[in-house]
């Protein structure tokens, strides 16, 4: 690979600038508001929740994405999430992107929107539109501008998520950075709760959406913290052309080298969200290693990391194994339990746990040893080819619990 | 409905016994075997865990079930499981069997077994043999012997789970009675974990098998209390005609009034599995009403069921109705979230919540105090048709959380 990993998040490619502000949307003391803007019009790629109850601000940015020529300006509030708020939502979202259109002097239809928090409640508009109004003077490209950004768009994250790399296309330094946010609720069907993800390249907008739609596949749904799918679940990428590289409007060399780097950002942020999830404790990745088709991989890998039993089994580093091949088995997909080899690994080392279904005499002591590292990892080889796939996730603690027993209060 | 329920398990019916020791599987100080016993040969009927990693038992009894005409005796144990234990463990089933053959002078294939507990761990046969031994000259038709029995067969379950219903069939009473055992790893999928129903009813073998199918889907099927499909999921019924009603041969109203009071049976059994569900304080039942297909509720109602944050905020007690149109909506059924109203209801009261998608103007103190009661009911109508489905669950708890960091240890 010939990118590079950077500092930085949605304001490390040229052009972008955020803000962010305490508007009191739900929070007290923090902010809980965050602009993006870019100094020229973007190509916009999104992929959203296929929740049949989609929040309105995902109906609003659908209609900007799919069938408008570009967007200049996201806005996004944390605390409440718009979602199951009918004809009202809906409006409160156009007021949105109004109040951001005259503060920015961008077309309406050109700024999108990301809400997250409670369902069911409507937003307080007269905050929303003092907060876009109070930040659009006060943009700024810097890159602590953007991390300020990451950190308003938090709800019960205890991290801010960034990511970027740079890349050279055609001569040209292309940066691609993003931010997202987790961390209930998450289970992603074609993306991911609010991520977003700006670049200079100058790429077409088939070919911005067709790397993004390709790429959430193996990064943000790959994620679980609870089986709970989202209505808010977007991912937003914004292309703005900055870099000056040749126009990406094919596959080829220029494309698959802009995929890698996206892919990388999007990894990583997809990583953060397991790692942060609800109350976890250790990020739990799930390999599966030797299948026949992908789709058997991910169907697998899947079943394992969203198995209650085997979360609380993390939790507890416990090598409760039995946990592993059961979730294995009630996926859906088929294999011969008798041929699977299991091993655990971490930082603290490497360990084989089952050997064609049978357990083999491995320490207990030493597993538990492997399970206490903050990132655990399990790989099963199923012996029937050569496809595998990553899922991550995390353990399922006592504070997951507490935090969803009293959210709303 | 002309059944009438009655006090007893699996000894009710005529014919029946049971006994019970501690065999010392993996508890000390408790009784962790059971043993049925018909005085005449046995119908069998069962249904059997759909996960592809299939415990040893669930193998021997399919054999059993589906292959040959009788059956007569179940040898039962909790604290090992006997899955994922490979050649080894099938024939310590066997062993079983021919234990259980020797000491009631039955034909070894007449003997059923059934294991529950840990995954991969080698069942200690020797024990087992002496607790065939020990218990087969005390078998013993009385109500408490069955209870004791149904306490033998408890893991993590809190309570003992017994069920039993009489019903006239033909001038003659036929008695239906039952016990199950939850508590973990409660996902059924064709059947649930351990449960044994016993009748002195006279019914064709064709008959037995297709009244506990067809069962099973609204009871055992809907119960869900971590989304774990077990490996070791098993209904057994057994039928031994004692009763002398005019043997039931084809459906019409002899079979119907039996799958009625089967069906009470099974679904007492069932709530009661979910309402001692790991950890849980409340049982937490879904109804969908107002559904164009019985497929289109079950999964609706099973997806709010499962939900994590939903039955989180269950055990908060938090009337947080986002969580369940958000459960509903990435269930994979079509329904139009604009046209649900959704109803708590329990002894406390009755409730509307949203009406149309969108929230009415209730108390939340009100809507907490129907939510503190130990069974608890959210109903929702989806407006598109007049089938209904109900799903049987319970909150997600500290407690289950910590039964399952520590259940090898």
């Amino acid at each position: 690979m010939n990118y590079k990993e950077i500092e930085g998040g949605v304001t490390a490619a040229k052009g972008f600038q955020s803000a962010s502000a305490a508007a009191g949307i739900k929070y007290k003391d923090r902010q809980d508001m965050a602009l993006i803007y870019s100094e020229a019009p973007c190509r916009a790629a999104g992929t959203f929740t296929t929740n049949v109850v989609k929040a309105a601000p995902v109906t609003w940015d659908q209609d900007i994405v799919y069938h408008k020529p570009f967007a200049q300006a996201v806005v996004i509030n944390a605390g409440i999430a718009n979602a199951c708020t009918g004809a009202e939502g809906y409006g409160y979202c156009k007021e949105t992107a109004e109040a951001a259109a005259e503060a920015l002097r961008i077309p309406e239809e050109a700024v999108l929107v990301a809400s997250t928090g409670v369902i069911g409640m409507q937003l307080p508009i007269d905050r929303i539109r003092a907060g876009v109004k109070a930040m659009a003077p006060v943009l700024d490209g810097s890159l602590e501008s953007g991390t300020r950004s990451a950190q308003a768009i938090m709800t019960t994250d205890t991290v801010k998520k960034e990511a970027g790399v740079q890349v050279e296309l055609g001569g040209k330094t292309v940066t691609i950075g993003g931010m997202c946010k987790g961390s209930g609720m998450i289970h992603p069907n074609m993306c991911t709760m609010l991520a977003f993800i700006t670049t200079d390249a100058a790429i077409s907008k088939p070919m911005l959406q067709a790397a993004l739609s390709e790429d959430v596949n193996d990064t943000y749904n790959m994620v679980s913290v609870d089986g709970d799918t989202s209505t808010n679940d977007t991912v937003l990428l914004l292309a703005n052309a900055m870099a000056g590289n040749p126009e990406i409007t094919e596959k080829g060399a220029d494309y698959e080298a802009f995929r890698a780097a996206l892919h990388q950002v999007n990894e990583t942020l997809a990583k953060k969200i397991a790692g942060d999830g609800e109350g976890c404790t250790a990020l739990f990745e799930v390999k599966i290693v030797g299948a026949e088709t992908k789709e058997q991989a991910v169907t697998l890998s899947k079943s394992v990391i969203t198995s209650s039993l085997t979360k609380a089994a993390i939790f507890g580093r416990d090598a409760n194994w039995g946990r592993i091949l059961c979730a294995m088995g009630y996926s859906g997909a088929q294999f011969d339990p008798e041929k699977v080899d299991l091993f655990f690994e971490s930082a603290a080392g490497h360990m084989q746990i089952i050997e064609n279904g049978v357990a083999l005499n491995y320490s207990e002591e030493e597993a538990t040893k492997i399970l206490s590292c903050p990132e655990v990892r399990a790989v099963a080889d199923i012996k029937m080819g050569s496809e595998t796939a990553m899922a991550w996730g995390c353990d399922l603690t006592f504070d997951y619990v507490k935090i969803n027993a009293d959210y709303r209060s």
